[in-house]
């Protein structure tokens, strides 16, 4: 297997894009991942997205995609892993270019969610969860959410305000940040005052949707003579089941926890090596836990690190640096390519106010459905 | 790059299961498929499916996949390239294996789409082509490969009646497949008396949708010692433009032509060296294409071979041996893993009265969308 290397990034704004269309926004962000690596080809197109297929009546997105960002005729392809897409369209792009089947990959993630009304995305993100076993009953993707973090506060004894610092954090990111989708700073008591959605998550512990389109451009390493090189330095997905009711405790990833160790494995590092890390911020709860599972905190404590001020630009473990998908936004398929453009952004020193001093590794975590397919990546700048 | 050897295969039966769920189907081939490999375990699951989103509310399919099989922890993702999912799932649980990422590989395709009215199946279908220019304007998919075989009509001079044969053989060789969806042999007069669905396509021009899924299990090559090994000696993938109308021709699939060569050079072989070809007949048209683009005819001649038959299993060059799409059915997003499963089944010399003798060399090519992408796999017995 071949090192990698991220040669370059692209991304549009993510807002309610009325005037264009998916394939508007992967072009936009396909090229500007191009003239970002001074390429004009690629060997393949590997496409992250969730729900086109239901939202926008549009499968076959590998071709689509490579016809209009004029890479037609090689391998294209979308890969679903719901809101662990966009990983998992890299994850695929990597291991194409890593052995040696192709010399350059471009890694497309995006999602137009806003077109449609909020009931048909509602539904459409419940195809995360278990249909059969979850949906059926009912149940809605934030509902599932709900009841994980109900259970998390039960358990270790944490007030609904104890998860504002998560929100306020990728608030105040977000507002560095071009692309992001909310420029809002938010305060706790604004957290507290937000209205109810599926209690006791209220809307400011919630990402917002959104429409948006982030891309990579890979390229085996070795091909890189000179200058500061941004290597992928681990790659490694797990599974856990697709229902939340099969597993023997909910409140702790054990998907999270298996590739992330698997990452550490293979980039050589531990959680006290981490400059930066771009977690699967979906819900206020997922931050908690997911710093849990990765070795930040202990079980039960992953709140602490945000009422402790740790978690911001320059604090003991920076996350959601650019706002996350609480303030960035989360168009979902698309979501987990953003987090590695911002951890290639973060390792470059592209991010001003809210970057994290001398950054040199930089984690990402992509999430499908609530905790089934985890996927976690590791860059190093050298 | 290893060289990967396909150890076990498991198919259902096709047919509107109502009975069965898309999970039941699942569970049965995967199975299957490790009891056939002597295996309980796999690295990884690689899931093609088209259409679980629109048709059964479940996306995340690699966990849910994952998680009922038994296989719960590993890399599991869903791969979509519309009617092409098949192969394309095969082409990345192949590129794993390969690189070595992975030791092993369950590679299922899936399709459940009887449950819901044919409209709502018919629109599904239309989301392989381009949503926004092709789909807008009204036209099915059906419709699109009509106009395609209109105008191949019209330039090369053929009649409706001259597609007949690749009904008909791929008819005849159903009745010997258990697993086959249309048990029904057919005669040219059914052919043109066949009722129209699309002008010039009839019923008997088109295959059936229905309710399967058929599974690989891939290990590496060098893992296996003594005995016949089923290699897979080439995998290409191509893509064309999305939509048909930007094609300079649309009498000639580009895609299979690109990745067809492609897999000729990898696997050291010509059209000649082919014992038995699981082509993409979702209508009578693509049999000529795909043959044509191939290398086994010139332009515009394709019909030729099934009238002269050279078709059938002690033809020159043997198609659909096991139904093909036409009769053995066409669950869209599985169709390319049954295609492999029935190569190897060919090279193993378990296809009783449809056996091509002494098959060693077999190609499958599978088609998402009108010609958008075209993936070719070559399997050799050794």
């Amino acid at each position: 297997m071949r090192q990698v290397a991220i040669l370059g990034i692209g991304q549009t704004v993510i807002d309610e894009h009325w005037d264009k269309s998916l394939r508007d926004l992967t072009v936009e962000a396909a090229l500007a991942a191009l003239q970002d690596a001074g390429r004009e080809t690629a060997g393949g197109v590997f496409v992250g997205n969730m729900m086109s297929g239901i939202i926008n009546d549009q499968n076959n997105l590998g071709p689509l995609v490579a016809d209009w960002t004029g890479l037609r005729g090689g391998d294209a392809v979308k890969i679903d892993a719901a809101c662990g897409s966009g990983a998992a369209a890299l994850r695929s792009g990597l291991m194409a270019v890593a052995s040696g089947e192709l010399d350059s990959a471009l890694v497309i993630g995006v999602e137009k969610m806003t077109d449609r009304p909020m009931r048909e995305v509602t539904a459409a993100l419940a195809t995360a969860a278990d249909a059969d076993y979850e949906v059926e009953m009912g149940v809605s993707f934030v509902g599932l959410n709900a009841l994980i973090m109900r259970r998390y506060m039960y358990e270790y004894g944490w007030q609904h305000e104890d998860f504002a610092p998560f929100a306020i954090n990728a608030h105040a990111n977000a507002l560095h940040n071009p692309y992001a989708r909310l420029h809002q700073k938010i305060t706790v008591e604004d957290f507290e005052k937000s209205v109810m959605v599926a209690t006791p998550i209220n809307l400011l512990d919630a990402s917002p949707i959104g429409d948006g389109a982030a891309a990579l451009y890979l390229v085996p390493a070795d091909s890189l003579r000179g200058g500061t090189r941004i290597l992928v330095a681990a790659s490694a997905a797990a599974t856990d089941t697709i229902g939340g009711h099969d597993r023997p405790d909910m409140l702790f990833l054990t998907a999270a926890y298996k590739s992330c160790r698997e990452a550490y494995r293979q980039a050589g590092v531990g959680p006290e090596d981490i400059d930066v890390f771009e977690l699967h911020d979906a819900f206020t709860i997922m931050s908690a836990l997911s710093l849990e599972a990765c070795g930040f905190a202990e079980r039960g404590r992953g709140v602490r690190l945000g009422l402790d001020g740790e978690i911001g630009p320059t604090g003991r473990i920076p996350i959601t640096t650019r706002g996350g998908l609480k303030a960035r936004g989360h168009p979902v398929g698309a979501t987990g390519v953003y987090q590695v453009v911002e951890v290639v952004q973060q390792l470059r020193g592209e991010c001003g106010p809210t970057q994290v001093p001398d950054a040199r590794v930089g984690m990402a975590q992509n999430i499908g459905g609530s905790g089934a397919t985890i996927i976690t990546h590791i860059l190093k700048r050298e």
